[in-house]
């Protein structure tokens, strides 16, 4: 028995509902975030719950609740449920609006779900990308428009390819659901600054990489993407995931490369020392 | 109260809900369509069905029914609600997503609500608009995601401006949920042929136009635009709408066009028309 908060109670899994005229179905008017819970515990929770709340003010959406509310019905949902490894989505709506496109009052809903984070072995393997020319609008916002993130997925599946990187006029951003890392053979980690989504793993190896080699935050072509040393990945359910192949092009030696499992072994340590705390 | 079809019944108002995994909640993936009844029957239906089983066709989303089901149930959902004047919507949705991202048999939804359309008055006085650079995602389908549209929206109402005209690299396309066309001073009928929705109202227009003035499907820059004798939108609730102000400046003499004016009469006697039948 899984339960799901909407607006006011916490409801049984089939029970938690919205109505159909909600503007995030009707319009796809909505924002989320998304966090991790390893042991029952939420990682790095304050920092999405910044992004959710940024997202929300963004986009005119009212969030029914402030911060330490959320936060407070987020620990009684990880309680209730008790599914140890999990990730938890928070969802603000245009609400029932009554002209059908103009945002209202907001739902506001916090679901649970199982989640499995890739192994060691997944990350030694890594994934197969392709770019595609995309440029989501309103990057710096998460919200729920994934219609070409969830189109190309089904193509993506046809080809056994893992994921798609955007770019636009030869600089590239961002993944569907992740940001982007690459290691120059002159040993910096270089990163997309602009029209991404700041992703908190993102953030987290920011902070962490300096220790290990150079970093800059700045626009990436194509080319230096594919002469990379090494490509990784970040996100929220994958932390660091090494990227061995893009457009057929093999990237280094095809397998986790030594700076990004450097950096893959600090995240985890991040991570428990979080939850050490 | 107004009765909602959902998947197999009709729910009463409040009752008619979609459990919140839904991808077109989670994801903004889904699609619809719009049409609309005058004295309890529905105006151009199989125009709309076909175009709305497109869109779904489009982004792989399953619609449980045949065509001839769908209309059958919309015949239904008029008879019992009995709105004379009326929208109704068709939304088919990606479904429960176990993964939250991969579209599995879709919901499937229609609902009735009261519309007014604009009076005599109102299309003589005709709409104020802006242009904004902007290019929806798989413009040829119907789909939920109107994330700009709405956005926009809030801005423009502060600024008593009725509606806004998308372009991109100078070339104009659409409006977030109507056509534009335009009459040069040498009296043709222009309309942007490509990166749009093909618009119910505007397709009866084009069939209606070659009676009074020659037609072309093209490209049209801004300058076309805004040098033009008289200016509309067209759409399934507003029919023909004149626009007499763009981005501040004057179209025409500032209110409805004479070639606007009897295209609207024609479009108005096609109605009576269907309406007959």
């Amino acid at each position: 028995m899984t339960w799901t908060f909407v607006n006011t109670h916490f409801f049984k899994e089939g029970a938690a509902v919205l109505q159909t005229n909600d503007l995030a179905l009707q319009r796809g008017y909505g924002v989320f975030d998304y966090l991790r819970t390893a042991n029952n515990q939420p990682l790095f929770i304050d920092d999405y719950l910044d992004r959710f709340f940024n997202s929300a003010q963004q986009l005119f959406i009212t969030i029914p609740y402030k911060k330490e509310k959320v936060k407070q019905y987020i620990f009684e949902l990880i309680a209730k449920n008790n599914i140890p490894e999990s990730g938890i989505r928070m969802l603000a709506t245009g609400g029932y609006s009554p002209d059908g496109y103009s945002p209202v009052t907001g739902n506001f809903v916090l679901q649970q779900q199982p989640l499995q984070t890739p192994d060691n072995e997944k990350f030694e393997r890594g994934i197969r990308i392709v770019t595609y020319a995309y440029q989501r609008d309103f990057p710096a916002v998460k919200s729920t428009n994934y219609l070409m993130g969830v189109w190309l997925q089904q193509q993506l599946k046809e080809q056994h390819i893992d994921d798609v990187l955007y770019f636009h006029h030869d600089i590239i951003s961002e993944f569907p659901r992740a940001n982007i890392f690459i290691i120059t053979t002159d040993g910096r980690l270089l990163t997309p600054a602009a029209n991404i989504l700041q992703g908190i793993t993102r953030r987290k190896v920011l902070e962490l990489a300096p220790e290990i080699l150079p970093v800059e935050e700045r626009d990436l072509s194509i080319a230096e993407l594919k002469n990379a040393a090494e490509v990784f990945m970040t996100s929220t359910t994958r932390r660091i995931l090494p990227v061995v192949e893009i457009d057929g092009i093999q990237i280094g030696n095809g397998h986790a490369g030594r700076i990004s499992t450097q950096l893959y072994k600090r995240f985890l340590d991040l991570e428990a020392e979080v939850l050490r705390d």
